[in-house]
């Protein structure tokens, strides 16, 4: 749908406040010929840290692409920085874990076709087979890993290598309802995104509708986490919620749960690929207008 | 804002479902001259009960005020039924418990005096004076009852004569800060509505904003319920929540906080003045439309 | 998902106010041995017309299906009324009318299939051919009949043609992009759904976004209404809104405006095919718990 | 409830999008000695135009503040910038026009109360005196000043005069329900808030409930917007919207509409007193984060 320009580099940033940060980031742009799209910056005032992206057009940069961190060091060292660099025509690779049902699959699959999401899905891993045919129809690989506690660590060792084959840089938990080994999770910190079907940390474990028609709450919600060894803990990328009453009956509560699973998840994925999200303690800073 | 009109009986029952309970009740209003003007009903299959809540127009009804219980009883016993029969030009007395916190009270008061609220509001205590100019500016009584560890057995007593002598059929806890001990709560089952400043059961205790941040939460709410005297745990009558993000402080989180609360707290006491409340079994059923 | 039990008969009715028609109706269901397992009733005091929907297990019912309607005739004389006669397990058969985006059609697809929808779609009708691969996806007859002003009689004759070789009860217009003549209209009153991609009335007409761009609206909507032969003006049944900022460009609201036309469209519909809506005076009543 | 701290600057500027223009403020703030502690830009790339909200802490700052401006001017006509400059200590005066009804009065004077708005209301105007005893309780100034067609100009003098000799910088009209001249409205561009009760561009006009209603809309809306000689014509600020049904009667319409209408009002009028808005062609840049 959007139109391809020039390329734009990204510029993701933390480091102690302190005068002179913007002043020093954006002579380094412009001096070397750089336009300036996007800017937004945060204060967390109470740990006195400042978090920063910066994104600018690169038509006319005088720096090389890969020459561009290099110059940058200085300036990052000075301050202390924590920082990455992206490149927006850079599309990664996603892969996507995924059980036995679909609607968060088709949400990601159709999203990424219409172009709202700028990634390339390469592969579908899933421990039941029921999602085949959706795969087929897009043309993705699918593979079924079945997992019992016996096998738990042999197959994610055959995932690890899938993921690194197709050299995967995002991993999305579509629903999967399997509990990743802190090893497996330790491979790609804040590169995994799980959709909870609770709003954390309220009900968090399997069954947060039947826990919520139990204490007959009258919203129920869906969080989108980075995920951390601690189960339901990582730092939370977005969240939403949908009325609902005593009229709900659980099945009620998991066609209405769906839909805002998917939104959030579709919504925390493209944060992410659209190099939006520092974490910092735990805690997201999502730069999302 | 409302034209009172002829007076209305409501009648809210629950019984294990069974044929012909609907054509019993109306059967019984419609012999007596009654005309329905609202009526709802709601099965909850999984525990096969019936609920419903039904009002009708007194205008030409043929029963005295005084004999409509007395008459409906053989239907009552017929289907085993729990009911409560009220009348919409009966105007409860309240008492509002506050603490520092002007938020919750104003609504309250400015929801009463635009008609919104049928209520009349008797008292207000408070265990500190600072609200008392509220209270003087809309001629309301408002009591000062210091509450420590030690005098809490003898304020609360004080607090029940008060009610008793204001005959108070309800209690809204206005962020009032001080938990009510059990003995206090057991003289109004399901007559103290209390505001909790989180989204329940996300956040119990006391500092829910500051826990809101710490875990980084892209959502915070608010939750109005009846009082039990298990702490927090009481059925949930009205929740809402409103979006928050990284940059909001504690501070933020507090003032964004207070729109939602006094908004949440105002709609579970109309729910309540209104009669469309059923509480079965700690869950709430709400008659809302 | 929904477990299928008995089936059921569902009523919806209209009539002027008067005493005694609850107690008819239920008393009506009650005799023949039918379980009422839902009903909802509304009067419009201004007009003096009551609105009900009541539904009911045929598990013991003593009359045949077709026995009930001929059996209720003397019930809705005497209370001057219009209605209709539904039952539950009748699936009724749905064409979907599409133009090239794809995002309406695939949420009334995958929630047909999650049996969210519960309408057959017998075959989807396009002036284009892009959307071909998902009918073909879903093994579902596609009929591209393109539309020019001077071929616009002929073509609907040919849709009115396959329409009722198909047996279709609901048409639904999913992002059409055509305007239906009045003769076609006409033929399907209160049955065709379309979805605007605007809070009608505000932006009617064809390019609802670039109309909420120049005029700098901070929330942009979605509306889903019957479609009658004066343009965007047929009653309404569904409409959803999203907030939106000077940020977004035209290429985000349509983005934004995409996730609520689908949702929007999707609840019309399910409140259609549920039998929930009664439309009186070019406004419609939905029974929507 | 905010503890104030250094005070800080505030810059608001637009200006043709070209390279330098972040590197340059920001070095003008750097150089000397400000630190930067909130930034926000944005680009109008359709109109080639660049926006940017740049807030500074004073507290090193080697400038006086009266000699900021008079320093910033180089750089502001090498950019072509349209600029103003701010100080977040300096909290205006406020004007507030109502008429008969309470709610919103009610909320800017709570929240201006609580800390919220930061501004001083030193008067209140009406054509009615029904709200005197609010201003009596809060202690401001009220003038009825009734309108007739007749009298208008004459009234609209004195309000002027009023203003000029309370040094008004804002005004706030609180559901004033009287149309101002042209003449009135320039004197103050951009400084007068209108609540409007409805989601504009839908329901222009004295009578939108009632409109909604005829229309059978599911949501209605409040905008609050600058007020411009064209009525209902001028730039939004901020809009929101509630669910409404089949079943709200017009009384409940104008109840539901009210807590909006309100709320929607204090967001815009808080906006404004941080100075985070910014009007380029008749629609508002909020930098609201």
């Amino acid at each position: 749908m959007q139109v391809m320009q020039a390329p734009h580099a990204i510029l993701l940033l933390s480091c102690p406040d302190k005068r002179g940060i913007v002043a020093s980031v954006s002579r380094f742009i412009y001096q070397n010929g750089g336009n300036i799209v996007h800017a937004e910056q945060y204060t967390d005032t109470s740990q006195n840290r400042f978090f920063m992206r910066i994104e600018w057009d690169l038509k006319n940069f005088q720096l090389k692409r890969d020459k561009i961190a290099q110059a940058f060091i200085p300036i990052a060292k000075e301050f202390k920085m924590e920082w990455r660099l992206h490149f927006n025509d850079h599309i990664p690779n996603v892969a996507v874990f995924v059980s036995k049902t679909s609607h968060c699959l088709y949400e990601l699959l159709l999203r990424q076709r219409s172009g709202e999401l700028m990634g390339n899905i390469k592969l579908i891993i899933s421990n039941h087979s029921n999602l085949r045919y959706i795969a087929e129809n897009f043309g993705i690989p699918f593979y079924v890993l079945a997992v019992t506690p016996e096998t738990k660590i042999k197959v994610e060792e055959k995932e690890l290598r899938l993921l690194q084959e197709h050299e995967i840089e995002l991993v999305i938990l579509a629903r999967y309802m399997q509990i990743l080994t802190p090893n497996f999770v330790n491979h790609y910190p804040n590169r995994i995104i799980n959709i909870h079907h609770s709003f954390l940390p309220a009900f968090a474990g399997p069954h947060p509708y039947h826990q919520a028609k139990e204490r007959g709450v009258k919203v129920i919600g869906a969080t989108s986490h980075y995920v951390t060894p601690e189960l339901d803990a990582g730092p939370i990328i977005e969240q939403d919620v949908i009325r609902v009453s005593h009229r709900d009956s659980i099945e009620n509560l998991i066609q209405k749960g769906r839909d805002i699973e998917k939104l959030v998840l579709a919504r925390a994925v493209k944060m992410h690929l659209e190099n939006r999200i520092i974490v910092y303690e735990n805690r997201t800073i999502v730069f999302d207008t």
